[in-house]
């Protein structure tokens, strides 16, 4: 095998719900088809803390988490030519592999390699990561809470050199995700009402994309009414937080907006938010969009009465944007000052940090924090 | 008031759950913005049972059913200009009012008059058919299960004098429904791969305007085997009878049409084969539409993920169809031999049979029963 083990720090999760604990890992070099990252910066997603807690299907432990990074190409593995060394690289959790049948098809940015990549090991079966001679698995096809990381080639977006990774790193999940869901599965038409639950990354993200479109109406709901100063930068018109209403918000909305909204969207990840952001949807032809990631095991009840008014109901997985395609493109918009990024930037931290990272975001006090992993050579 | 009573005969449900009673009624002279129509055929459908049994909200009791007819004009009210006496006229449930906000928008065929019309009586509270001194509600909107009944104009397309009004009477509903589910609702694409659950009309037509819509695959599925060569006819490339199956039959798709099936259709109205629908549409952007109507008070258990992963679930009432505008274009169709109808009809019954009928219905004995007025004059 060519190329050196490398020595370096990342954060493991030992055991299901476990904190993250800093640890030295030996990484392979990169296989077939894949390529080794220096990861420069990672943002903290709240699918990391899903996964941490065991609340999504494929997690296995021990497990480095970590989806959104970005980085530097330190080497690549045997037959891969569109990367090299020293190129600026975002991974994607969502591959394209651009052979599949859903790759070949304009409907959809799924790909097939999406399904092989949930076990926690590489395309062969093995791992690239170590750690006290025990292996250790990946998050989502790869780990980005790690100094070094190994990511197959067909996740990997190169992108313009002049962009900031440790700014563009967020193009890579929930910013994308939101800002799509809007723009991309929703189809937002200009002069509608949106109507957006959760003012996280991914809902705010939708807000922006939600402006980007036209819409003129722009509702911004959460039960934390600090974030609505940040709603509004993202281009809200107007913020509700449910508990200051005597009513149901969604009787509310019914009578704010002339018997329902044009598009809603969920991103806070639960059920029974995302029952009353499709009941909040306009009869006839009201569409909502889920955005936010529920437990696996999680259900909704819904009346098939509120679809045959002529609700529609749609999932989105990465904003519905080709994943390796759409990334060096959505950087551009960032430098052409198209689409906001530096906003959702609220902390700076370090690896070391990243338990109380996570404690800030979950205590709703960060929008995303950006761990700086300054590696000492 | 000018005009004269007409008496007449109908099909009266005197309370829930009760048969229909053939019953001398007397019809009052249509007031302004209403017709009154001699009905001369009628199809019976699902929603007509369901509304007997009590299971949809809006039906109140004594009540005439009916709602799949066709007839003459025999006079106008106040303000009626786009008809006259002698006219030939498909009443459908749902409105198109032209001035409300659904009507003016093109995403939808939605008219907010339709919910004005669920009280079992005209838009000005009181009701134009009576029994035995006893004022008696419509069903939505109106009556066919009558010999004259009342129509607000809103509900009413004037069709070709040459179009059998015994076979267009069944665009008022259930064929329309289907064949838009199809056109409309899923915009179903040349060389796709379609499932229709349920081979009554509305399923048959789904399965119609699958293939009028270019689908080279289309899976017609029912547990009731005999209705496998008409759906055939209508454009089925191949039936499964999930009691045949020894998997599930979402599995089963999952199988034979490489991991999913691009539109699904549910046909049959029941929160349990609705889930199967959704769950066998292809990941990544196959798309469910629920065209049977299940009991107001049902509920589907969905999982989030389901969607997340791609999937989109919609309804449709009356197929997406602005109502008044698309039964002329449709009748047009038919008479072109573009749309079959004829096929439809399995079998047809006097007045004093509908009961008969409605048996032969829930026995799966009959696609569509045609009533047939014959009116002693």
């Amino acid at each position: 095998m060519e190329g050196k083990i490398i020595t370096c720090r990342g954060a493991i999760v030992w055991a299901q719900q476990e904190q993250m604990k800093i640890e030295e890992i030996e990484v392979d070099p990169p296989r077939k088809g894949e390529v080794r990252i220096k990861i420069t910066a990672t943002g903290i997603c709240h699918s990391d803390v899903s996964g941490q807690a065991g609340k999504l299907v494929s997690t296995k432990f021990p497990v480095i988490l970590g989806h959104e990074g970005a980085g530097i190409v330190e080497s690549v593995g045997e037959g891969v030519t569109k990367f090299k060394a020293g190129d600026h690289v975002v991974p994607i959790f969502l591959p394209q592999c651009k052979n599949c049948m859903f790759c070949k098809s304009d409907k959809t940015n799924f790909c097939v390699e999406f399904g092989t990549q949930q076990r926690g090991v590489m395309s062969d079966g093995t791992s690239r990561i170590r750690c006290r001679g025990q292996s250790i698995h990946t998050f989502l096809g790869f780990s980005t809470f790690l100094e070094y990381s190994v990511v197959p080639e067909i996740n990997l977006a190169k992108v313009d050199m002049k962009a900031p990774l440790d700014k563009v790193c967020l193009f890579s999940c929930g910013v994308t995700t939101g800002y799509g869901a809007a723009v991309n599965t929703a189809k937002v038409t200009p002069g509608s009402t949106c109507a957006v639950w959760g003012l996280g990354a991914l809902g705010l993200a939708a807000v922006m994309g939600c402006k980007n479109s036209g819409a003129s109406r722009i509702i911004a709901i959460d039960i934390n009414s600090s974030k609505f100063d940040i709603a509004k930068h993202f281009g809200a018109t107007e913020c509700i937080n449910p508990n200051d209403l005597d009513i149901p918000i969604k009787d509310h909305l019914k009578m704010i907006a002339h018997g329902g909204v044009d598009y809603t969207f969920e991103a806070v990840g639960n059920v029974e938010i995302m029952k009353q952001a499709f009941e909040s949807a306009m009869p006839g032809y009201g569409v909502c969009v889920l955005i936010g990631v529920a437990p696996y095991k999680a259900a909704m009840t819904l009346s098939p009465m509120d679809f045959q008014l002529g609700r529609t109901l749609k999932g989105t997985i990465f904003g519905c944007y080709k994943s390796v395609d759409s990334v060096p493109m959505l950087v551009d918009e960032y430098l052409n000052g198209k689409i906001k990024i530096d906003e959702f930037i609220t902390h700076h931290m370090k690896l070391e940090e990243i338990n109380d990272a996570v404690d800030l975001m979950l205590q709703g006090k960060s929008i995303r924090t950006i761990i700086d992993m300054k590696i000492a050579e």
